[in-house]
């Protein structure tokens, strides 16, 4: 159940090089690809692997110099768009959830639930909350009393909308993650440590991801906001009055800690962390696992904990790397140089005899 | 829908100074509050903000001098706990789960559930298993066989306590979080590795909190144990057989592998991770993303990986910092030691020429 | 209720030394164990407190000499599967999930599902799915459109295994974990993030087991693998595209990133982070909050962010916590040399003088 490699080319409008009668089974990384799959090269530093795929097809973008003549292309300006049609060529439909809502479902009178949202088993809306257009709530999701959800914003399963959350249009909450849970803030007493209130609400804005089982606290007062284009990745954590601006990109398991404000396009690698209450500029990048503890007023790459500025940091670990050969090269000084001393001495003592 | 200076004052039992007649639309920080917001100082490194601040009225300590002559005042001498006092007053209330059990609820006919309990809806509470009164089990929470609820006691939609697992009397299971599963313990075989059986429980201490998608494992035996009053922020994990004080504080994402002990007043930064069979006194205090690996006797800030005394942490990374200069000087010393040398050698020849 | 020591003795088939007659309570840890209490030395590292448990009775390994005459033993060849057995004397039955499909479930009428399956309340089979003999669904976990669940493979409750993802058999899905969520996919665009499509599954093989509120990303294409007997602990997260070895351990919080492949028996310390697009040789253990940016072509261990080996890691931490002291040295020879060089320039004049 293959298509055909010069049907692929005209479906996607790719320009076809090599045997259009190719039957393709589906797409494979270069590495693994067998003579009835079809591959992708987008990054030039992969270019080595066209000499060994076993692929039978390989998306490449135009002007990219091929040697082997029984490897068929498809060729494009931009080969990763190309590549993302020649995938969705052979991906099935994904599954939609039944329309209207489900006799298992659990929906409170007073919530305000548009038509043509669709409610899954399981799936429970609180009192005063409202479901937008086209949304859908896969089983096990939760909105609370007073949230909002806005149209075609899908909750996975399990995805949880906390008490008075506001949730966007368009957004994607992935199964399991939690918005709107209450902030961790204490005051130490002799007693133990007293729970400061968080009356707060998170503001999701327009197309924002949330990854699965993911976190984000509502605010003391106020709002957390997630800036619209916003995606965080998997078992993320974002605490009590972030700011988050738009487009921003956060990688799995990475943190921002509470009351910080972000700017917009700032990526976090993957564990990242970052201190309260401090302040990162629109286009700041951190690296996996940095840790950032002071505001950066500056866009660029940033890496290591305490993060520096990629390029200074990578000069500080070369340097502290050649802590060892400098420990060497002191204890040899410092050999050389009581000898020199010890001949002063002799000299001097030499010098006054000879007087 | 605001509140007069004046009336807020009276209800918190604030000093006035400034405006009363204001009317007051709701808290928010110095930096974003409008003319009717009231905003809050308590830590004096932000006094600069003062000046700025388009705020209405500002929560502040007795005795702060203020120049400002439009700014109206509410002071006390706790300043955080007339604000959130203040926060309180504009507060609606929370939503409150429906007494009784929810119809789409489910409970095992031999649980022992109080009469005051509030069960929503698609909890389950397994066999055996006993809620506490004016326990709240929010929507999807679940109860495993034979584990016990304590009084007023909350489980936030999708907690889940596993089997035999006990939580005491005011805790908050915050979202998704999940108490008793299974510890990570398996022996290596040529077969592959076998599960060690994980047969104790966990005991949650009263006024606990844990926090969203969090994990406690259970103990291989006995029992992993959070001790009273402490509070566990979202993602943090607990390993099998832990034993965590009483007051603890563990921020996001922060985890402690097996069978390690911690004292009471113990504080993990985000991101921290301790590590497996270790002790931590109490009063210990780990920064963000610091790794401890051995045990800490002598309570204290502890930062870096692997952990050490702040101080002398800071003093390592600043010597660190300098092993680039102190190439370049060595490098110096270097050349001007053989030029020295060389010298002496020219000497010695000359001496013996001379003699 | 307890357990007399000869009859523990016998039934776990161990050699008993001391007093028969004693009755055991239960298992506890050396250093909280009390007199009816039975504990366990497997390290022998932890021979010290031998001297001082008031356990009754302990087990040790065959050959290990022990001097106190008071303390019983049960003796073994594989102290750990002895006490492993000892535990299990003591353990009650765990609860097992009723027969048959709860009438609180959703199961599609298409799904096929074992007749001797167990499917607790709320928990929800989609259409097309497959679900195998005597596997478990426990109260709220989920199985997708399409999704497979080999026999004996139990999911813990609220675990979530989403559209057309592979479980293989004997595998055991903790509480609250989600496989098979959208991976992490954007391209940049002016407009902001574009999603790629991610339209490939998991594959799950057998034996493998899933940590409560772990995550595992579906693949862009193709399948994102867990390979057989591998164990992920709490937390961990697993992007798209990778590919995970035969019997592989990620300590909780661990988290690999897209597209790297691992071979057989990689272990992750807690906290641990692998980039994306490397790959790890088998028999790499990487340790606690280790990082990992390149291919890692030799097993061994490796600790520290960029991860080393282990040895070369410790002598480098080693030399630059001597930076400090490096420093001072620097800067004593510096002083000296200033010295013998003022000296040279005085014997130069004066040699210079006295010709």
């Amino acid at each position: 159940m293959g298509i055909r490699l010069s049907e692929l080319a005209e479906r996607t409008g790719a320009r076809l090089e090599g045997d259009g009668a190719l039957e393709i089974r589906g797409p494979a990384p270069l590495e693994t690809a067998g003579s009835d799959e079809i591959s992708f090269l987008g990054d030039p530093r992969y270019a080595g692997l066209l000499a060994s795929t076993a692929a039978g097809a390989v998306v490449i973008a135009h002007g990219v110099a091929v040697e082997r003549t029984d490897l068929a292309l498809l060729r494009a300006d931009d080969p990763s768009a190309l590549f993302t049609a020649v995938v969705a060529a052979f991906a099935g439909e994904r599954a939609r959830l039944a329309p209207g809502v489900h006799a298992g479902a659990t929906v409170a009178p007073d919530a305000a639930v548009a038509e043509d949202a669709r409610i899954g088993a399981g799936a429970v809306v609180e009192s005063g909350a409202r479901i937008g257009a086209r949304a859908e709530l896969w089983p096990g999701a939760y909105v609370g009393h007073g949230a909002s959800i806005g149209a075609d914003t899908v909750l996975q399963p399990g995805a949880r909308v906390l008490e008075g959350v506001a949730v966007g249009e368009r957004c994607l909450l992935h199964a399991g993650c939690v918005v709107g849970s209450e902030g961790f803030g204490f005051d130490p007493s002799p007693e133990g440590w007293k729970r400061i209130p968080q009356v707060g609400v998170v503001v999701v804005e327009d197309d924002v991801e949330i990854g699965a089982n993911a976190t984000v606290d509502r605010a003391r007062f106020g709002a957390t906001r997630i800036g619209r284009g916003s995606r965080l990745d998997n078992l993320v954590h974002v605490a009590h009055n972030v700011v988050v601006g738009e487009h921003c990109a956060f990688a799995a398991q990475a943190g921002v800690a509470g009351s910080t404000r972000l700017g917009d396009w700032v990526v976090l690698g993957g564990q990242a962390g970052i201190g309260g209450h401090v302040r990162l500029a629109s286009g700041v990048r951190v690296g996996g696992q940095g840790g950032v503890y002071g505001s950066i007023t500056e866009p660029g790459d940033y890496i290591d904990t305490p993060a520096r500025p990629r390029r200074e940091a990578l000069r500080r670990m070369a340097a502290a790397g050649k802590a060892g050969e400098l420990a060497r090269r002191v204890k040899d000084l410092e050999a050389r140089l009581a000898q020199l001393e010890a001949r002063g001495e002799r000299e001097i003592a030499q010098h006054e005899e000879e007087r």
